[in-house]
């Protein structure tokens, strides 16, 4: 491995930084690689054309998220490590949305030839922890140089025989529930665009901890209808459901949990409605599940189906979520 | 959809160019997605959190690559379409590669959002086409705003009960064969580079033609020892097979097969042997078979494994191939 100065020569502290040019891209593919460590579902680990992984349920779930530099995250808001922790969070949360059992990652990794190689390998350590969380692990990828970082996950996940829980299986009568606690995150980034990096909430934004564990046991109990992964926003996702189902819902926004920390917020109210990327879990269940935080229910369509209703108050404007493009 | 006049107002043309940023997020995902048919091995398509794909086998083979704008195509040599087939073919032919048959992609795409929908559309229609070959098809995606092109293909595919054909079974003894003619594309490349964009040999570059049923079939019949996609130059794949099975290579030059229209060519010979990107199919096979070009042979390692020699030549410097950040 050859080590040479950083691009402009010696840096004025005189630090002797590593980058991934300095590495090649094979070489940064190993020192990447051997980070992840193998599970039961790995039947071929990386270093080949492609990676083998089980698919027991002889039906495999496949899900995929772009993260981009500059739209997704900064590099002076958030470490190579959350960055990784995020992009791992957002897919491991679709495949679980979909009531399946995460097995394992491919990493496409877009990287500008002089971030330090540090920066990728905190980058890999997260996307593993994070893969930890749900006993999955990264089996291989792609690294290529690019201007800005890109990182692009695609995350496979096993049914375990059961049938997949999609946006489109609400059914009149069935109540509505919700995992985890909508709105930190978003607050997390406002205070992130207000200079306050030192904020506690920040930490929201830069690592959201989707409830894998939570969401699956109620996939595994086998009264949900639909779940999905709330990225867009909780009046939003619950927009997706109601329209791929055909149903209207009704949710009661005094019933939504708001976490302590964010309750004492200015926008905590807009953040809880319309904040996308904690990867709440949002679900409708035939009966009430005394473990889970009852929202709202699902109603015969009075409209044409897809309308989310906030009770006490009028039929919400469905673009408030997150869309790209969209100004 | 709201229409609008390009970035700068009407442009010297008069013409409306509808861009992607007309759309918005979920109208862009919902007008590629309609470009996709289904397939017998889609058991549920896009529009949810995942998709679920057949794996009748009990195992699914993943791979994942990535195509950055600027790096591995510029928008002024190859159209849309052409990106979208290119971007598939490396996918697929890592999946044949591996002796599985294809069977699903999903697609990050990263886009400017000035960019055409029409450039998009014919991406999409150049990833459909390419999957079609093979009886593939698109299930799922994310799009993303970028400055940059981006576009992150993973693919799935049924091994069929066959163990997979990894980089590390070829045994001395066997024999080595190729399974198309490589060169093409760099060769291409380097007239885009001289500027001769009307060059037959260019649309090597822009759209390699993998064969992905005669690979297929050397899986299927039983006596391929190793196989891998020809991505990063004969000689360095031939490379990455001999390191990764601990045996040498010996490769005669003037056995490997050159296309009637790179014979004429001036770097002929260091394209046949360096240059990637055609994907062709290297593979090591316990004896030979009439219907593939035997190009050498085996043999027990001389010099601790991983040594690739050319016959009437000297033992080859495995850096000729193509890696990212290397200058």
């Amino acid at each position: 491995m050859a080590c040479r100065w950083e691009q402009n020569g010696i840096r004025p502290e005189g630090v002797l930084v590593i980058s991934v040019s300095d590495e090649g891209e094979f070489g940064l593919i190993r020192r990447l690689a051997s980070r992840f460590p193998t599970t039961p579902d790995v039947v071929l680990g990386s270093g080949d054309d492609g990676a083998v992984i089980s698919a027991p349920d002889g039906r495999v779930v496949i899900t995929t998220d772009l993260m981009v530099e500059g739209t997704h995250f900064r590099r002076e808001w958030s470490a190579g490590y959350d960055v990784g922790r995020k992009a791992a969070a957002a897919n491991l949360a679709d495949v679980v949305a979909m009531g399946a059992r995460p097995t394992a990652l491919v990493v496409g990794f877009a990287v500008p030839p002089h971030l330090p190689t540090a920066w990728a390998e905190a980058l890999a350590d997260g996307l593993r922890d994070e893969c930890g969380r749900v006993n999955a692990t990264v089996v291989g990828g792609d690294v290529v140089a690019s201007d800005a970082i890109m990182v692009a996950v695609s995350a496979l996940g096993d049914l375990e025989g059961r049938p997949p829980l999609t946006r489109s299986g609400a059914r009149p009568g069935d109540v509505v529930a919700l995992i985890g606690t909508p709105g930190r995150a978003a607050a997390g980034l406002a205070h992130l665009m207000a200079g306050e990096q030192t904020h506690p909430l920040v930490a929201a934004h830069r690592r959201p901890e989707p409830d894998y564990d939570a969401a699956l046991a109620v996939a595994r109990a086998g009264m949900a209808t639909a779940m999905i992964d709330v990225s867009d926003g909780l009046l939003a996702d619950a927009g997706h459901v109601a329209a791929a189902s055909g149903v209207d819902i009704e949710i009661d926004p005094e019933r939504v949990p708001v976490a302590a920390d964010l309750a004492a917020e200015p926008d905590a109210g807009d953040h809880v409605l319309t904040g996308g990327d904690d990867h709440c879990f949002f679900v409708t269940l035939r009966s009430a599940d005394p473990r889970l935080a009852v929202i709202g229910q699902v109603t015969a369509t009075r409209v044409g189906g897809g309308s989310v209703r906030l009770i006490g108050g009028d039929r919400h404007d469905l673009r408030g979520g997150h869309e790209h493009f969209r100004s």
